[in-house]
């Protein structure tokens, strides 16, 4: 389809964006989905700098690429969670501060709100994130949960959110949640929840990236069809299972790329993704944004693999068909 | 087999010890594994009184019952845990106390001691239970786990439960984890890194309830064979996965019971476990201690279930054999 | 449960009821689903004789049975039908006549309107049976359909039956369309379209029999959760899929019990339903009604199958909770 | 292979023969498989004008091409079937007629004798199609089938087509019979049924296309194993199914591309077919014909999937070995 | 179904036949397939004691026990095979003799037919066996096989096994041989070839026995249908496979009851096969004689088994149907 | 990945060496592993004549080519085998000699020797072979197996290739033994048991190729984290099953590329075997040696398939990771 393929730069943050623009353009792509991290697109020099955004689209089209949407997730994430430590790690020093959780929080939403101001700056109108879940940990109900304070969850998700969106709104930028374990809906139900909560405003839609579905056995195809209002952007990523009886679901609190996980993320098409369904179920529904692989395999060679996956999402994406076959074989009447 | 079967008082604490002992026993059950919750087993009065175990006993053999071991699992789970208002609701009042952290989980883990103390009391030789888990919530690594905190969650672990198995040790009382999400062990590398952090001591063992694993698609007779010398107990539970693609694996944050979970607790043959290979594994190694049903349904009335329960454990439990079956057919050298 | 259960005559017509009630008393069944012909239950002289509704009461009374519903599938069919040889053979002649088709179809609609005052003379408040179709010949659409076609069929049925239903609605009797091919609804979509064309009428509704879902490879307590407003009855049959790679799911134009077929009716619990996932559904739904074993086996002699059916219906339907197993331990907050 | 990869016209008919030629030559194909409606081949001019069957051959000529069959299905459809309003818009008018069915019939069957005539002008000796059925509409069994009426539809369709299959005798052209169902032959079963009916005259054979056996769970290697004598031309067509416990292999009456049928048709290599298995049977059989991609996919643009089909035949399509493997590890005797 | 149900008493030669036929009738068996071996029934005495039958068929009636058929598969065994050390251990010493190969052979075969003549002493007709092979060993072809050689070994074992059957002709006495690894039929081809060597002979027939099917991933009720005519005899075995990616379906050279073996013997009901299906298969061909239990399970004491077998085929095995159950829903025409 | 991609000639050995290397060289294989069979590598002629090692490497490098290994199978598979006709077959005559088994088996004994030095010759440090078995004939425990008997098997394959792994250590070259049915060693098990009998030699390793392991349902990957020190050498080719009920797994001693095996070998790609799984765990032991193709498709054409199995492996052999895909989200703390 004519559908533009893009490559997300969260996982290439190392590089200079320079350097990235670079081989991507090489490769073929159509364009990069910035992060919001490393020196690829930052937010505060995009607010305070007026060279800083048309700088960037500069480097872009320097190597025959388009910026057709922002990755906010690290900051995202902040928003709504509890706060530890490993949120140190990810935020900005400006953002993390003292480290006090609700100081951090409330931060971490200002600097939502500044990018979708910057998004705006840079002729973006889709800004990809997480949101965070004040409710995550609850996952496995033992100690028993109460149940009311799930509920609660989600509307603290939708306190915390609106005066986001609000921005979005006034920015003319939709934002685009990765339905994702961690997040406030990773899964059919909690994302009917989420949607119900934010009161199906038009700014809060889906970042689509059927890899957080294949281990929770969910069907990227029939999550289209649902909630096809709201598929606002598509990532290309994959994942396995290895399951032999020995190996959890769950993953066994090991990291990526160990060998005794039941799954992991490949690179697009080694996985138990059905990508014919999926994208066909974006036919179906007339979705004409990117897609924007998100690159992620601890087994293989991103260079190797980013290239394997431009090539797989290039003979896989068809354009749907105009007419019906069998129309031919009849007369009119 | 001649192995006994028992049931699990945890999930009938609302009915008085007398109560439940009669009908247990006119089902036909061999004994009961007392639940140190509700009126069944209480700890404190089995320490300060000195005809409250032999009471116990006696209750129990008036309906033809033993009791083979005592189920902890409230208490034990406040050892390691952050602790949060859940854990308010299934603790103690004077374990709870004022609720601070440091000071529940301490209280948890003396009382924990007296627990083994108690046991003695009553002449009970296992006690099963939880363990609470550091780092349970660090399940899903994002943001991304610093991995070594994993592993430090394990060594408090084994600085929290080392002084609990002291006593165990001197009362000649063995501890049972149930391997169970939210718990320091719950799958086969779990298990290991559990059992090396507390140095393969011989008081700290395993209760196995297979319904734990279905969800997570581990084979629990696999499970047997590799950690044979540390079955000292186990459960007779079962659960169903019910994926059809729109169900994720990891429950939506919905409660038992409810509909548009991926899977759900069942009556023992109602779902996915295979008890043939499990009983069959449970013959190759010998394990004859008793077959504890620990019966959770939502959607069957608990006596009706009970009852099922214990017929299916009765016609599926069989003895190993004696011989060779081709031994008949050769005549010796 | 306390659910009823009750046997359907229709497939024991060449016994006199007499000797049926005798017999199914004798099983231990409930009570009988009259079949509306052989000499079960005669609509006509149900009507003109006012002692014979209650006569048939006395029947079954005399063995312990009570009646909770009629089945009308025979002339229930040619309502919508187009009218082929193969009506003649199981209407009674009257209804037949000169067997002109639309003759035929207003003859059977004045007979079901019968058939709900004949229920209501024997103190019956639910009539199960087929619809006919004006459209399953339709099926596979080649050559090409006209889909307008299939939408004026539907129409078509509305305007057939709506009438039926007045009457019904007249006599506090309602109607149990029996979803299954040949009939204007037998799957999701189709049944979706037929409640919707007959404006969700309070007096039609479905009796479900999930052996007509297996060969199409439908999920029958994904229907109950769907239509749960509309199961006023279900039968309890069963099917099974013979699939070899040789074998068609179509079933090659070869009658019931041959061998080639890929699938074929077997006694309940022999096939592939999944009746443990049925009857928790209809737990969910807090259906009430009857199991009425509708039995049909080519491969098992129907005495034995008979009293093999109430067996599994008797072991597999279970009450549903009544409290949440893990209430007991919590404490009250 | 050396198999020569052609294209059937049918779902093309609305471009005229030199557009199509110049595209599928440029796109590589060997030949074309002319459908006999459209302009593609005109069976009437073909018998009535001495240049057109050279003028046709021309046109393929230019474009590197071939003519290895015809297509005839429309026309052979109505031969024996039940006529109605759906073979008006299929039929040239001259067949249709006043649309009295026993005169459409007559009609067609005369059609295909001079099909047969008219590919022998063409110098083509293999003309594939549809031969329709009395019976087809007795597929599901209720109201209970007469399975005598059955069979006398087998006696039928080889009346019917007996003076056909002496002209194509004559005219030293043998008619493959595409297995489908709405036809005489659409499984195993049937199949046998119709080449003991038709005496399994040489002329009359199997255009098999494996698409129509994948939502039946058939396998059509097995098929080519038992059929192997009479497998006269295939067609290269996919078709995968979709179950998902809501939508039903019987298609919901929907027309092809609508999301909720349980199967569609879908470009050749994106479906459940095994290829390999099948291109292997042939090898076996030492098919030599050609491999005929009859495109149908309503979610796929059709330039697009005629190439990528093109390309999937090319790299799946295998020479079969000429000597064993482990022949050279052995000398000889 | 009337089949009588008896017990191979091969596996229960340790006990005189007096105290397992004690336990049998007890356990409520039907009859005894009497081993020849151990003292169970002892050929050269039933040939050179006329009162030794008589004697056994009384210890047999005197516990409400018949005996149908008699099980000679040690002897058998040696008439095809190269002989070594293990056919030794499950000879009779005057058949070992000096264990010359070719002189086993020959007193085997002769042993062999000894065995139809007193069986029919007994009043017998059918005699089970083993037949071995003389190219057993040659299964996987390395060094690659000389394939007439394999040829050559059916005609051997028909050379060998013609005079045998000519006895059994003459004493109106039928074998069936245990499609069976190590024998020269197996699976369906090998059969196919057996008898075909044999001449498709009367007298030769086969004793089904399923267990042997489900590790080779053959189908027990398909093999009942091609070899309707043959089936003489079934054994109830049963077997389960355990492959988890580490376990060969080859077993790996352990012993029955090795916990690494891909798959193993177990009590009938317990394994993969579908005695549903295979039951139902006899129906159909009409077979009416004995379903004996052969009892194998390395993980199960026999005694509890042997009763589980026993109620596992009364419940399972039902009466075919006498009539069509849609017949009652027609009128006659 | 830069693994080097090589030729096993073993399959090729009809064609002179010089004929091969320039095809191989032309369809870009980066080397080639020579057969010790037909003209391409004599082992004989390696020791005899001091250009003739030198030679053969001149032959590959004038094509590109490099020899990673040699493959000695047929010599090797009569070391410990009982010999019988088809060794014969091959073997060279000067190790059949006059054929009594002890003697060709210490000349094949001799021979391997040989091998290791002419090996050393070339600059090989990698030899690939079989080892035969003592026990293989031992498959099926019937008559019942005296399981003594194959541990003595163990023991003798140690004693006879001790004196072979020691000259294989002194000149400073590898064995790779083939794991494979007829072989010491062909699943898990026996793997473990033959490294224990060799004592886990340095020398003595495995020639790994997951087209033996797909048939006995093993899995590959599995195998190499096992195993992972002594995979010395890989093996690249598939197998295929194709169980329909009627085929045996066990082949029906059916030749390769008979169409009614349960499985047979096919060309890297087509078949069960799972590639990436494979690699990823070749590449998470840091496999860094030759991927070989060995060839063998019965109903392919061969050097059709040559080409098409490297590109094959060129496109599905990645590099592995440097990085932690997440890495680049983090700042360093």
């Amino acid at each position: 389809m004519a559908r533009p393929v893009t490559l997300f730069t969260g996982q290439w943050a190392d590089l200079p964006l320079e350097t990235l623009a670079e081989r991507a353009g090489g490769w073929g792509f159509d364009g990069l989905e910035l992060a919001c991290w490393g020196d690829h697109f930052e937010v505060d020099r995009a607010l305070a700098e007026p060279d800083y955004a048309p700088g960037r689209v500069e480097i872009l089209e320097r190597h025959g690429l388009r910026c057709l949407a922002l990755g906010a997730h690290l900051v995202g994430q902040a928003v709504c969670d509890p706060i530890d430590e490993r949120h140190r790690a990810i935020l900005p020093p400006d953002v993390w501060g003292d480290g006090d959780p609700e100081g951090v929080r409330r931060r971490a939403a200002e600097r939502m709100q500044d990018t979708a101001r910057a998004a705006a700056r840079l002729g973006v109108t889709q800004v990809n994130g997480f949101t965070g879940s004040p409710v995550w940990h609850l996952l496995y109900s033992f100690p028993p949960n109460d149940f009311d304070a799930v509920e609660r969850g989600y509307e603290e998700f939708a306190e915390r959110w609106g005066p986001i969106i609000d921005v979005f709104d006034q920015e003319g930028v939709r934002f685009g949640l990765e339905v994702h374990p961690t997040e406030i809906a990773y899964d059919f139900v909690t994302t009917r929840k989420t949607l119900e909560a934010i009161a199906r405003r038009d700014a809060f839609g889906i970042n689509l990236d059927p890899s957080h579905f294949a281990h929770q056995f969910l069907d990227p195809a029939a999550f289209v069809e649902e909630f096809a209002d709201r598929v606002y952007h598509v990532h290309v990523k994959d994942s396995r299972r290895r399951l032999d009886g020995r190996r959890s679901i769950l993953a066994s609190h090991l990291n990526f790329g160990e060998a005794q996980r039941g799954w992991d993320f490949v690179s697009p098409g080694h996985g138990d993704v059905d990508f014919e369904e999926f994208f066909r179920a974006l036919n179906r529904i007339g979705y004409a944004g990117p897609l924007s692989i998100e690159w992620e395999d601890s087994g293989m060679d991103r260079e190797w693999g980013a290239q394997d996956a431009l090539a797989f999402v290039r003979r896989t994406d068809f354009e749907p068909s105009a007419v019906a076959f069998d129309a031919a074989m009849q007369r009119d009447g």
